[in-house]
């Protein structure tokens, strides 16, 4: 693709253009050669412009960039994934058609003709999988999993049984959807297992990132609501319902039973307890303990976690703590020394 | 099975009991409909079972609801665990007999006749497993690991070698137990590994997490006592030792070489230093960090991990650090203006 | 090996030598038996040493046991580490040789002739893999990874596409190596999923523990120095450069694009936000959280993480917080009554 060709596709001209050329890439500032496009996500990225070695710059739509051909766009971003799209198309790193010889696939499982399963993996009885997804090498997909469309399971991701997982769905390596959950009772004495028995759903366009863990249900369904995007190593505990649209970053650990809105946020290492319910477009601030219920649109922070002005306020105040404390010792001090002089024949 | 037969089952009869009928699942009270048996738990819970569509409910001994016909069990949870075990045998989705022909067993393996061995499972020399024991798909089990009767080996658990488990032993999807401990020492001014040459033990009755870790011993064992339950990302270094009955929540960290007594409860996200010393029946709240040895029995919150009612303090206290700071402040204007008072000619 | 042999390897001879025996293990002193050698590592030590049942102990070089037949060393853990190399030979549990029947390997892959390759492995096309190394059962190498010589894959490791890993690297059951970057920006009014089109590069002799999860970058690379190791359960995010020799504990986390000089310490648990960058030497303490750039050398504590002088009064100081609120409260009173005995009238 020329850039002009790619100005054209985008709705909009290269500013700035001497000879057209063929994009050979696109990559940040500081590693673009001749040949690749670069991109400046906001104005304030601008001033570092000039010394990129870049052919053409994706621009905001009113910068002006006097160094390089441009590509003003009202989204940048919408810019650089048309290219990462047409340069990586997304199937690339498939190489295996069909179902690989070395798979394993139960007479019972239905396929769609276009899924590609990959060497080693294996799928259980009565799973289904829709046209267009792929099962990467040494997946497991247990027993009686529904798989929609244009799903990509990457290698050694596993679904355990009775899993349901929609559209564009993207399981990273090692993810494990649908194991047991975490729940023992005293019974007769000793601590009883109790058989979970729910299941694990994921809406279409969920991702869950490598070695990422959610936990099917004990009697109902764990829900991860459309569009919703997990990073790896992330716990999720059985029973919880997450909205569409939340973002779940890496190591963060959601107990069970928590009912949780749209649009929410966990930053990384986040952690909250069992049965907390969580408004819509909440965000929870990277490290922070969330031990109670927190209504629509709220920020919080810190161990345990705070609205974000009075948990900064604390974070703030603890680092004057020590001083504070000798600043006490001495006014204590100052108002014995008061008390004694006002004291009768002080 | 008809609610009468489960009520004899369980030793009682049905209170309030309309017709009798066939049980057909077992579920919470909101998601249960005809046919179904619902629980409640604890007397707390007895207001919300009136709305239950469930066609019959399990009740604490002395509850009385009137709504729907009900089995008294003085262990609510004895009756739930028996209906789910009941309805859902607990190898319903192991859909393999034998060995798969796509699992390379080594010849110098001995399982007994009955073990399941899934798809890709891969099961190295001189490994033995007792009866009754499942080996899921993809799941790896190095040289020389001994593994009991009747465990349950999740798709891809991994077993690395010298790895010893006892009977009834459950391992989910992605759990790596017997990894490398991490030890380096300076030897020649660089940092040389330390071969791991110790095992892990894993007694009866333990269950692991998806996608947990147990590393093995410098040199000896690392052991994890009969009946203890690990959920989901948790870490447990080299040389730790563990009692029975202990519960470790998601995502907590326990580093090399503790000693661990029985009954421990580590909640999600906890971490515990090297070579720490915890009693028996100690609790350690969520997102805990223990440095300090811990006596029998003690329950530790926040960080560092303090006794409770003293942790609990602290923190309270901390909200209330930035008005403390402006208190201060102002005492000491006002004993300022005091001291003015009386110095000499004030 | 016999006791004057292992001395004469050392460069040293046995003080204090009865007869000499043939070398049978080497561990701990508690464990030791007859024909076992154990060691003390430092002088601290030296008075555990007379009850161990040891034939033999390597001890710190100008340490005197009288109990035992004694090998002085300069550094006590390169004796150790020679009988542990001795004893327990590097790939003594890599059973299979060549390629094994059950694996999966690309005709376009290029294997040096002596690389083992495990039941159930895949290797995907123009993968190249040097002399010497193992690639364990079920591991996954995608498509065009380079992996140098004398690396071991343990059971489970993934290698996703064009991932470089350079000589002498051992991944441990289970990480991910190479997984997207998480990275979604607003596009069109909702979360677009930005392409990670980088890849990971892992430096000589660098080990990753098990289950842990390294992201591939955005548009260049992510990189592990030589010679760090990093434990189980971590979470490196794209775009991360990490110097040489660095430590990272099991369970940190250090997000996109930070920079990090060499010989940092990340104990446990430990967090770092993206875009820091931290000098050499650095050691950033268990469960810190850091947000701010780090110096050269420094030490930081705590959450969020502060240089360890100022983080440790801190951490002292909040214990001291409720009885000082307390005192504030007190101190109010006694001003109160200063006050009104200084008002006019009083």
């Amino acid at each position: 693709m020329r850039i002009t060709e790619f100005a054209a596709a985008m709705g909009t001209q290269v500013a700035n253009l001497g000879d057209d050329f063929e994009i050979k890439g696109i990559t940040t500032l500081d590693a673009a050669g001749p040949g690749d496009v670069s991109f400046i996500s906001s104005d304030k990225y601008l001033s570092q412009a000039a010394s990129s070695a870049a052919s053409a710059l994706i621009v905001p739509a009113k910068a002006s960039v006097a160094s390089h051909p441009s590509i003003p766009l009202a989204e940048p971003w919408a810019g650089v994934l048309f290219l990462l799209n047409h340069l990586y198309p997304e199937n690339r790193f498939v190489y295996f058609r069909g179902i690989d010889p070395s798979a394993a696939v139960d007479p019972s499982a239905q396929l769609a003709p276009d899924v590609a399963v990959g060497p080693g993996a294996v799928i259980g009885p009565r799973v289904v999988i829709g046209g267009g997804s792929v099962v990467g090498p040494n997946c497991v997909i247990g027993p009686d999993c529904k798989v929609g469309s244009n799903c990509a399971l990457n290698a050694g991701a596993i679904l355990c049984a009775e899993t349901e997982i929609g559209n564009h769905v993207i399981l990273h390596a090692g993810a494990v959807i649908g194991a047991d959950g975490f729940k023992y009772e005293k019974v007769g004495g000793r601590l009883a297992k109790i058989p979970q028995v729910g299941r694990v759903i994921l809406e279409d366009h969920v991702e869950i990132g490598a070695n990422s863990c959610i936990d099917r249900a004990s009697f109902t369904e764990t829900r991860i609501g459309a569009g919703t995007k997990i990073d790896n190593l992330v716990q999720i505990g059985h029973n919880v319902t997450m909205g569409r649209s939340c973002i779940v970053v890496s190591q963060a650990g959601i107990a069970g039973s928590c009912k949780i809105g749209d649009g929410v946020i966990f930053a990384a290492q986040a952690g909250v307890a069992d049965n907390i319910r969580i408004g819509n477009g909440v965000t929870i601030a990277a490290r922070a303990g969330v031990k109670d219920h927190l209504p629509d649109g709220v920020v919080v922070i810190g161990q345990p976690a705070r609205p974000f002005r009075e948990g900064s306020k604390i974070i703030m105040a603890e680092a004057r703590l020590p001083d504070m404390i000798q600043e006490v010792t001495r006014l204590k001090k100052r108002v014995e020394e008061l008390e004694k002089k006002l004291a009768p024949g002080g």
